[in-house]
């Protein structure tokens, strides 16, 4: 039987990346039995690829109906792999980042790529448990001519946390769980990517963060990386082999960093004024993508883009107030807008 | 007693919107008169300027707490009227479509500008009753040295109605009115501006429009406008007196265009999946104002912009399904759809 490493590594993304949403979506399931399962559903894409989306929602006009409050209030485990032609135009913007990419901007080719990724967010109903988001992703530029000479290629991610009541020993599991994965693959990825993360997951006209942050990194690959050290004394990992090795460290602790926190807070009692904050809150979280999300602007705009999967991301019950009076100084709403005006480190 | 005309532009507008908020206000405060009054408040820009801000929303946990409900859920009637200095990159920007706009790009100097209008966005409780949004607003740019010197300015506005169920003698009502109030400065601003707000108010995502459009227009001066024909068998309003006075007609015609369409909806009977159905659709009005609107970009943008007030267009509660199940033809759902694919001429 031949060893994983000697598949294509679009390959080995792939069949990580299924495993382990069937891994996430069964954790949540078990979390909560007697809640509806997620509805799990393929599609295929015209120009190339395929995708599965699990996804989480109730019945629409009263949650509460057969008397039961799922953990959950919207949630979505997806994964797409998708491949096509890449227009000279989009090429042409990945060759600022990757100068290695070889492509003579003249020439006006397009080239073949490959994406994979999977993307989870999850938002509870409980204003007491945080909504949870992360994303892995793989990108991969081949020759027009054999496809299976990759010319360029990199991995994306991270992943973070969205508290509506500020818990602390719940930001400090989260941040302690992602640095125990980086640090097993360099010392140098959790500082360098939990800073990329409160710079990325920002609102500059709410000047707040979106939630108490988490990891975000882009363009990972055997270059040298603008966000990381370049010297020998900052081992970090550069293989492909190496990067994946890393991506899957992330992806397994993704239900270890986020699970034991639903379960100490999804049961907690809550109040009307604490749902109300809640759905305020969710806003802004609309606002963050909609506005902001590099990932959403750009699924938007491409043709043939699968709508319902991008926006899938947007919490089900949103709430808009002019001035709202939630929030104030000595509140415990006031004490979580502390944190976001002021990303703290956690561990 | 001075004539108005012999007022500069600047005051006549503040007047003018100044009037009609209040106007407006009252008449909205007339429709419902169990309801709670708008809630009135003024606020002035740290750099030059203030607005008034005339809001309705109710309690936050209920809204038929006190067994009422209000014909409107959430509303805004806000005037802004602010001056300052223009950064080189903003007159840039404006050079492109103010080619007369005297301006050396090398020079690097701010100019001072003045900039004033009325905002208008209702979203009405009963998913009968259409969502309604106008702004007018107008621009100038002066001389460095001598403020009272007008170098360049322009009127924008419009007006678009967002139903949630399509009833077509609302639709047409609607765009009579403001047919009736363009008609009487020329023949060709209806057609070209009833056509341009059905390509502004467009979200390309979901191949949808917003509503079924209104009238849009921008950049209305006495130069020759790329929406506009240019020969005399066409005549237009040019000058200043002559292009606010269609502007004071369409700001005139907001409430007979709007208020008696709600006066036969807001007391009509629904049903909670007629209610779910509206939250759905909000879900597409804060999609376009975050993602397309233009006013709303620039708006959050603009260091010590007021974010509160620029959202205020945001509807209270609002809700995102994944693949919602509504819409299906032959439903009253899918009728209001066909008419967002494929815009029709309502007179």
């Amino acid at each position: 039987m031949a060893s994983s490493s000697s598949k294509p590594m679009r390959e080995q993304v792939e069949e990580y990346i299924t495993a382990l949403q069937e891994r996430i979506v069964t954790a949540f399931e078990k979390l909560d039995p007697k809640a509806p399962s997620f509805k799990r559903d393929s599609w295929t894409r015209a120009q190339g690829g395929l995708g599965k989306s699990c996804v989480f929602q109730t019945a629409a006009n009263d949650a509460s109906a057969n008397g039961y409050e799922s953990a959950l209030e919207k949630g979505g485990v997806n994964i797409s792999v998708v491949h096509g032609k890449l227009p000279p135009t989009a090429i042409k913007q990945m060759k600022a980042d990757h100068s290695s990419l070889p492509y003579d901007p003249d020439s006006n080719t397009t080239l073949p790529f490959f994406a994979a990724g999977l993307s989870i967010v999850i938002h509870p109903r409980n204003p007491n448990a945080p909504t949870s988001h992360s994303n892995y992703r793989y990108f991969e530029v081949s020759d027009p001519d054999d496809s299976n000479k990759v010319l360029a290629w990199w991995f994306g991610g991270g992943g973070d946390l969205t508290p509506y009541y500020l818990f602390e020993e719940d930001a400090v599991h989260f941040h302690k769980t992602l640095k125990a994965a980086c640090d097993q693959h360099g010392q140098v990825l959790y500082p360098s990517f939990k800073k990329w993360c409160d710079e990325y997951f920002y609102l500059p006209h709410r000047q707040e963060a979106r939630g108490i942050g988490g990891l975000f990194f882009d363009d990972l690959n055997h270059e040298s990386h603008k966000r990381l050290p370049d010297s020998d004394s900052s081992p970090r990992p550069r293989t492909a082999e190496e990067i994946f090795a890393f991506i899957k460290s992330l992806g397994d602790a993704f239900v270890p960093s986020y699970l034991p926190i639903l379960e100490k807070r999804v049961h907690m009692p809550y109040t009307p004024e604490q749902r109300r904050w809640q759905l305020v809150r969710r806003g802004r979280y609309v606002e963050f993508n909609l506005i902001y999300d590099r990932g959403t602007k750009f699924g938007l705009m491409t043709p043939g883009a699968r709508v319902e999967s991008i926006l899938m991301t947007l919490p089900e019950t949103v709430r808009w107030e002019y001035m709202c009076d939630m929030g104030g100084e000595g509140t415990e709403e006031g004490r979580l807008l502390e944190v976001l005006q002021k990303p703290r480190e956690w561990v």
